[in-house]
């Protein structure tokens, strides 16, 4: 390989960057042609457009991981079944031209005769885990639909979805309580947003916790601009409320602006983390890239 | 008093009943003017349009519950707070027209300083206390906003909120899950319903939860049309499963379609309970007519 296309292709973004032998990230570029946007049959021709200069390179290699894999993606590329290493991914790649392009499956698991899966995940966990010389721990990546991702020696144990972002743009846009809130979140406000995050300790139940956000609003108690970082906090607080190991650290994995909340909200529970963005992605791409050589 | 003026004025609905000294409902009349098609200042039009010819009949007394005494309602009744009996409501009545028309304040109460609210379930609550002669117990009110009641000698004690119809409309119709669901809920899949409701005990929130509505279709474990009444006991089995007293029976107010729902899921999990439908309002209005003569 001279050098990685690493493409990390979800629901409504596409990010692509090119990565030298050695690691070294040359070049990045972003659209909105997430695969919503993609007609059926279409994906080659987006990817030619995205990075075609690229891809014409003598040599390289392009590793596609996250929604391309999916049902609505470019080709399904089928769960590879928890527990799960770096080399049973590496095992499980979708070759749609061999030696050239994969598609990175994505994860599957079960609890209590309920399957779970994750797609596009498990490369920023990989990545993490080399990027931090970090064998064991939990890893969160928050986001429209929250993973919490279980590692043991390297291996990705189980993990669990949470809806949170999806709950909380409902609750914020579309309920009783969007009426009380001003039309933009603007930002956070640190106190209500750990108000929320406790509040959400003690409750037992979002379903519970959110009228809450009415109430104090009703009898005077938070201003409006507060509420929607007051309720941000109840649906985080609520993911939070569920971990098994309360007093272990946490790696968040995801863009700045949520891994900032969800540091704020464990502090406010006592709980250490650490954090990374984007660099995960191409991290476990590369890593990935370099078991095939 | 020689007849009652019953009226129970919700947010999207309006009912009234003619009931006679001795408690037999003569009439009865519905119709869509809930509070939020009723302008500001329109409130005397629409009850006079609805039931004048009762009203002008001399020696009536009317009494408004729900929505009607709240700010964006006729007046604003302030709340009662609890614990509350049946006096405490009684003597908490905003006069209209000193008596002749009265609206029926809400009740407040306060968990972790926190307030919630109800307004309208008190009168159904002091209706079914009369004709269960049931001094004691939890009553539930299923609907957009379930409200659990815990009386104890007759009187309110506390209560709690619960945004369950609301959420379950928002995930079913707005969320990734609507997706793979059909159009219309169609009849209720017993199975499906009690396998949400059982699910929903052990999973610990309903954020985690309701995403196995979306794997269980995805892995072909769910056929599409058992979806909604799946999602439906996830739902309600998450409010259920904040049970303080897990054995106490239930005592359940509202439209039948829903205490069905709900008996079924409390049967589920091994909890009896007992049903009334809207003749608790009539009835606990009537009650509180009684007093005042």
């Amino acid at each position: 390989m001279n050098h990685l296309i690493a493409v990390d292709w979800g629901t409504s973004s596409l990010r692509v960057a090119r990565i030298a032998r050695d690691g070294t990230v040359l070049d990045q570029r972003a659209s909105a042609r997430g695969i919503l946007t993609v007609p059926a049959g279409g994906f080659p021709e987006v990817l030619q457009e995205t990075c075609g200069d690229w891809l014409d390179e003598p040599d390289s290699l392009c590793l596609l991981s996250g929604m391309a894999g999916s049902r609505q993606g470019w080709r399904e590329a089928p769960y590879c079944p928890c527990p799960a290493g770096f080399s049973e991914l590496a095992r499980s790649l979708a070759w749609i031209e061999p030696g050239r392009i994969a598609l990175v499956p994505g994860l599957s698991c079960e609890h209590d005769d309920v399957p779970d899966v994750l797609r596009g995940e498990e490369v920023q966990v990989f990545g993490a885990i080399a990027l931090l010389r970090q064998r064991d721990g939990v890893f969160v990546l928050p986001g429209t639909h929250s993973k919490w991702v279980h590692v043991a020696e390297g291996r990705v144990q189980s993990f669990a979805t949470f809806m949170s972002g999806e709950v909380y743009a409902l609750l914020r846009q579309h309920s009783i309580l969007a009426r009380m809130m001003p039309a933009d979140d603007g930002a956070l406000d640190d106190e209500a947003f750990t108000r929320g995050v406790r509040h959400a300790q003690d409750s037992g139940s979002l379903l519970r916790s959110a009228f809450s956000a009415r109430t104090l609003a009703l009898f005077d108690r938070m201003a409006a601009p507060a509420l929607p970082s007051y309720l941000s906090g109840l649906v985080i607080g609520e993911e939070l409320r569920m971990r098994s190991d309360t007093s272990a650290e946490v790696v968040l994995i995801g863009a700045p602006a949520l891994t900032q909340r969800y540091a704020l909200a464990l502090q406010a529970l006592g709980c250490e983390s650490r954090s990374l963005g984007p660099e995960a992605t191409w991290r476990g791409l590369w890593a990935l890239a370099r078991t095939l050589e």
